[in-house]
């Protein structure tokens, strides 16, 4: 076999284990030669799980001492600019997570030196991978369900997510850090950018979990027009408890397409007729996607080795992106954003505080 | 047992069919001594297949040569209010179908109508006695799922309706026709009244089924706010072509209910490996609601025999038409719209041509 | 309407007063006329509950005092025998509940003297008129699945049977009493009769339950052959605990078809991650077979107004009374048992005490 | 990490492809370093495939001239006991697939040698590895169900088996090639050894697949009595046509267990209300049972490496082969076998030709 891939992780908590385990264990044509986290004793963790030999501070350090091809950024949106440039700066091939950054013109820089260096970018848009999502899609784009005439995603999790990610002045919040898979499978899977977004979100659980963020909300609804003239929605529960759940409903003109189930394992048991029938349910994301995972770094050691663009890039990024920004200005402005007033102005977001 | 029920129809098509075969077959205390309509021939057919055995064209002749209880009402809506205040005029007690009337002052006029008169008036919301729905009922009001988040609702129907449900001028649309039912499962299910309202609609099948009504969707997604602070959606999509599809998703702080599914018969069948696994599609509404209908019946037929409130009543009814109102006036034009904007000016609906 | 079917029930325990629900609410061309119970209590509850004026203590009774066109006899099977010929003789129209006797002599007595009367018999094998066996047979009948080769049918009820229905000595126990349905539909969804049977029986909740009947058995699984050299499967567990449980897997040459689950109401929940998914089982086999009870009361009453042979008679109920002898005869025995071993000799069955 | 466990595989079919797959893309401490087959075009074909350096004709040729540590044997049944004492008689580390041989006399040979040579021995009853199989053997052992009482297990595969696998004079057919997994399954599950066998075959697809060899038959039935007083059923279809279908249902004394479904990916799809709703169905083995492969090889390799006993070894596979022996004597002598006649009667086996 051809020499490994060599990779650098940027991130060295979940999502970095995650992408870890799987090319550590499932994608023999990589090597995890570093690892880079400041907090040191996660980073120590992580390293020896994964027997990744050098550890660093800063990506700095890592360039400066270790060879390797590939950066894979699991660090929080607010970093991933910074990281993306440096990264290209040096020739360094680059996954990152979603979303891809804090507004347009972040992504729009990193877009732009992505190109410059020619490297390539992968985005994290895993459901892309996921053996059910993939094949409907090829599905639909064959025509089994006629023109797509409205789609229904959703993405719940089970648990709260740090601070920062629940602040829209930091983060973009839950549609972003939770959604950003919605916007870019909807988008996908109609085969249509959206046009028009509205959104109402709502907070529940906040003040029982002592969240006094402004802005915070852990339910959201978002409405859609595609420019195909097609329909959508997404919705967004954080914590919601019961399980990891990430489905889709599908509408053509022939008929309709279910993809995923908030079932876990085959395993149906009975014991209690007012109890009734039990399932175990979908717990996690590394559960739910345990291939797309292992697929989505396959795919990206393999665009780097045979020197492919990756199916999913930046420009699968920007438009998340900016999804994310027209959907939170519409609860903000409480009215139906367009798409065109996100693209067309490419400022900085009124309600972000990108200082840092 | 006690004298039965005796019950006129009006209305000899497809509901007043539906509604005939409950009453005869499956609710003893109940007897059919007339049916109105004034299309003869579907009048005789009908009567012929439930031993009917009065037929008139009008509600008048009815009420001159035969003694009955009470009406149920299954004509067009524009008909409602003059068909629901002749008969309060003559002390009948009152089964009307969903939607109630075309405006709230439609409502008021009926609600005021059958109070003067005592009489009782039950609305056509079968899934309130649906078993599934009811027990999920019960279930969240004690508590199951916690205090409601969030509520999914659709309707799907695979024909197109008649033309006159389709021009919103004189009915009110799809919102009215098809999904009034999740406009009152939505409120009911959340335990409070939507506040706020966004619709987006498109019209994808319109030009091939040479309809060029203006105004005219196929496809509906409603966004709902609830003055509980919660959120819904309700979906509508008619014709829709694969079955008769009606469900509902409603997410509690503590958990989830998926209510109805679109699978019909239990028979699973798989003859080949590139086809895979079929299973019967729930195909019309009759065979979905098969037992609601017949309760419905039987809890009206009840109501009447022991001098008892229906259970879903005028209240209901125009909280309906309410919601209806608002989401109609959303995507006309295209911006959020609050109930209370509707409910406080009754006056005649701008896009209805109220004129008959 | 034409006059309705008057209908005498003898027997007015559980099935009797499922087959009354029937048929007062839900078949409006029959009227339940009187009620034989020797067991005043029972009767008059049963009786008050449907609305039935006339009560007897016995059949003689009945037949003195009331006019009526058909007996539905729901009493234990060592008494169908006796009821059946006294109603033949009187000339009215028989519906005997499975199984149906407790041998085949008993069986050739029935069926001729109801040839010779003239009237109608027609065997409680509900599951013939189930909406999705019923679709199942005609599926399978037109080839959908290919010649069938291999059948597994199982009925698990939650329950312990009354004593006389777990003493093989006065009733044939399990295999008769709970699995006749098994050995109806098995042979009818295969078109073969049974060939050759081998049966193993397990007592694992005897002891807890306190019954220490001779050979008592609450678990039993039998395999088929049958003439078409296909192959079979019965079980059946009594109590099950867990809910009732009536399923059936056939497979032929082409594909699988399975009928019927466990699953009950459409009603999922989720609100633990690690109880996981919940859905209402089936309970009892009222809620289970609610229209195919409904249906095959409807199915004979019909045939008694249009004077035509029921779709399931005694020829049925007999095969399955054989059925029941050979699977009997194998478990104690330790042998397969040829049905032509049981066909050729209409004797007294040994371990069977009918001096009653 | 540690130096990687260098095996060396004996097969290179589709076993033998499915497990390369396994070792060199997921399981990162092994290192396939030769492959053994005398079909050099299939061993050439594999071997790049999976970039396998050295290829043999003959597993002696392979000990002569590389290096390794374990062997896995996938090759038809009849070559394992001398390809098995081969490997311990040279030290090697054994993975045995199923059946692990044609006979007791020949497990007894296997068992011996590897004990003596100190080397580990696994068997490939893969499904003790799958996570759904190894949830439910925990929860069933932990007391879920209660005590176990009846199980039914079932393999149904798509395809024809190759001559020699159907034959039984050289394979002890289907009951072993294809339902070994059935055989061990119910003993596991039940935790409890078989008793009494009792079984049925028929022959339906035979004449149309031009197979005339004598005793073949591609149904076959399975009645079991467990030492444990339980009872099971084992079935087996193949060719089946309609996808590979492997479940297992367990009673116990407090309620039931379902492991497995026929239903492949979630998609379910409807565009025609007369076909229904379609799901894929699960079609090959590898995809059912992708981890439950991989997880058997990291446990392999993984007792190598820290010297433990594997947790499925000599005794399970010669129990399945003593269910084989007995459940096809039961059908060529047409009555019940108890294991007691094939357990102590350790001679060559009456229908088979082991000449070879």
């Amino acid at each position: 076999m051809s020499k490994p891939v060599r990779i650098c992780m940027a991130g060295a908590g979940r999502v970095g284990k995650n992408h870890s385990n799987a090319l550590v264990r499932h994608v023999p044509g990589a090597k995890v030669v570093a690892l880079v986290d400041p907090a040191a004793e996660v980073r120590s963790a992580t390293a020896a799980q994964f027997g990744i030999e050098a550890g660093f501070d800063s990506l700095e350090e890592a360039i400066d001492r270790v060879e390797f091809d590939a950066l894979i950024i699991t660090t929080p949106t607010f970093t991933h600019k910074a990281l993306a440039l440096q990264a290209a700066a040096h020739g360094k091939h680059i996954f990152l997570e979603k979303p891809m950054a804090l507004n347009l013109s972040e992504c729009d820089e990193i877009i732009a030196a992505t190109r410059q260096a020619g490297v390539h970018l992968q985005l994290g848009f895993m459901r892309r991978f996921d053996p059910e999502f993939s094949a409907a899609a090829q599905r639909i784009e064959a025509g089994e369900i006629g023109r797509p005439m409205m789609i229904k995603s959703l993405t719940h999790g089970p648990g709260l997510p740090p601070p920062w990610a629940r602040d829209i002045s930091v983060s973009n919040g839950m549609l972003a850090e939770v959604n950003s898979h919605d916007w870019d499978s909807t988008r996908w899977l109609m085969g249509s950018n959206y046009e028009r977004v509205y959104t109402e979100v709502a907070n529940f659980k906040g003040p029982a979990n002592n969240v006094d963020t402004p802005n915070f909300y852990d339910n959201v609804m978002v409405n859609l027009r595609f420019e195909s003239g097609g329909l959508g929605m997404i919705s967004g529960i954080c914590p919601c408890g019961y399980g990891y759940d990430a489905r889709v409903e599908i509408y053509g003109e022939k008929g309709v397409m279910f993809i995923g189930s908030l079932q876990g394992q085959h395993i149906l048991s009975a014991t209690n007729r007012d109890t009734g029938i039990l399932q175990p349910v979908t717990r996690t994301w590394p559960e739910r996607f345990a291939w797309a995972y292992i697929y989505e770094m396959e795919h990206f050691v393999d665009c780097i080795k045979k020197d492919r663009q990756p199916r999913v890039a930046g420009e699968d990024g920007r438009w998340a992106v900016a999804g994310v920004l027209a959907g939170t200005r519409s609860f903000l402005e409480e009215r139906p954003v367009y798409l065109k007033e996100i693209l067309e102005s490419v400022e900085p977001v009124s309600w972000q505080n990108t200082a840092q």
